[in-house]
C-alpha cells in the first residue's frame, strides 16, 4: 500500500498543532521518559513562521473525559503550552477522542477555506498525532508531519515489557512515512521554505 | 489518556475482518518478513465460532487506487484469502482507503444493527488494522483486536534502519492496547465465549 508524495508547501498550507496542552507534562501518568525535549521549541519556530507568512493557523486540544486526567478541562493541564498560546484569530478545535477530526468541525473549515494541505505537530506521537495523520490523509489531506516537533513516553508491551519512548516514537513514524504523510525534521521543514 | 475497558462479548459483538486478500501474499511489495504465520488459520477459527453462533460478521476488503498494487481491484491479489471468504449473508465493504470507516458505509450499517461491539482481525497490524481500530473507538464502538490473528511485514525507519515485523507489530499492539482496544490471543477470546 506504498504510495508517493510530492509536497510543495503553499500560502494554503495550513499548520494543525495538536494537544500541545501543560498536563502532558504529568509525565508519570502518561508512561514516562519523554523523547524529544526539544519538540515545543520547534513547533515554535514553525509557529512563528507560519503567522510571519500570515499562513493558516489551527490549533486542536484534548479535554479528556476522565475527571482524573491532566487533561481534563477542571484541570489546569487543560491550558495550552506558554510557547505556542492561540492568537484569537487562530481557529481553536476541542476534541474529546484522538482524532482532531472526530466531533470537531476541522474537517468542515478546511474544507470552506479549500486547505488540502496540513503540515502536523504536537502530542503525542503514537497517539493523538498518529490518529489523526491517518485520518487526514484518509480524508484525503496531504500531510507533512514534523519528526522532532512531536513527541511521546514509554509504552508497556502486552507482555509487559517496556518500549522506550524513542522506539515507539521512531516505529510510529516508519508506519506513517510514505503511507500516510511525508515525515521531516522542523529545519529541512523551513530551510525549504526560504 | 489511558482507559481502561471491560468488554463482554454478547450476540451483537460483531467480528470486524479487514483486508485478508490474496495480494497480501506478494510480500516483497509490503516489505518482507511477515509475522504471525497462524494469524489466518486463527481468523477462520473465530469466523468459525461466529457463523456457528450466528452472530454478526462484517469483511472489509480495499481496492487499491495503484494500479501496480498487488490490491488493485483488476489483480487476482484482490480476492478474499479461501479462509474467510464472505458468505452472500455476510456484507462485504470495499475501500479504497486505510480505515474501514472512511468512503464506506460500514459505521451507517453497524449503527442500524445497534452494534457496539467490535472484534478485529486482519492485515495489516500497523497500517488498515490499527487505522480502523483507532478510527472505530473514537466514534465510540468498543474494540477487542486479535493479536494473533493479525500481522505485518519489516517496515524501514526514517534513517534507513529496518524494522522487523515483530516489533512493529508489538508497538502497534503497545500503542493502542487500553487507548483504543483491549487486545488478547485468538484462544482466550474463544475461551470466554465457551
Amino acid at each position: 500500500m506504498a504510495k508517493s508524495f510530492e509536497f510543495m508547501i503553499d500560502e494554503k498550507t495550513a499548520l494543525l498543532l495538536i494537544d500541545v496542552q501543560k498536563g502532558l507534562d504529568d509525565w508519570d501518568f502518561y508512561g514516562g521518559n519523554r523523547n524529544n525535549p526539544q519538540a515545543e521549541a520547534n513547533m515554535a519556530k514553525i509557529l512563528s513562521k507560519w503567522r510571519r507568512d500570515q499562513r493558516p493557523v489551527f490549533h486542536v486540544r484534548h479535554s479528556s473525559t476522565n475527571p482524573s486526567s491532566p487533561l481534563h478541562r477542571s484541570n489546569g493541564g487543560f491550558q495550552i503550552k506558554d510557547e505556542v498560546v492561540p492568537l484569537e484569530t487562530e481557529p481553536l478545535f476541542t476534541k474529546n477522542v484522538n482524532s482532531a477530526f472526530i466531533g470537531t468541525d476541522l474537517e468542515k473549515m478546511l474544507r470552506e477555506k479549500a486547505i488540502e494541505k496540513l503540515v502536523v505537530v504536537g502530542l503525542t506521537t503514537n497517539h493523538c498525532v498518529s490518529t489523526s495523520v491517518r485520518m487526514a490523509a484518509n480524508l484525503g489531506f496531504e500531510v507533512i508531519l514534523i519528526a522532532d516537533a512531536t513527541a511521546t513516553f514509554d509504552r508497556m508491551g502486552l507482555n509487559n515489557e517496556v518500549f522506550p519512548s524513542e522506539l515507539v516514537h521512531n516505529t510510529s513514524l516508519a508506519s506513517l512515512h510514505g503511507e500516510f504523510a511525508v515525515i521531516m525534521d522542523t529545519e529541512v521543514l523551513l530551510n525549504q521554505m526560504v
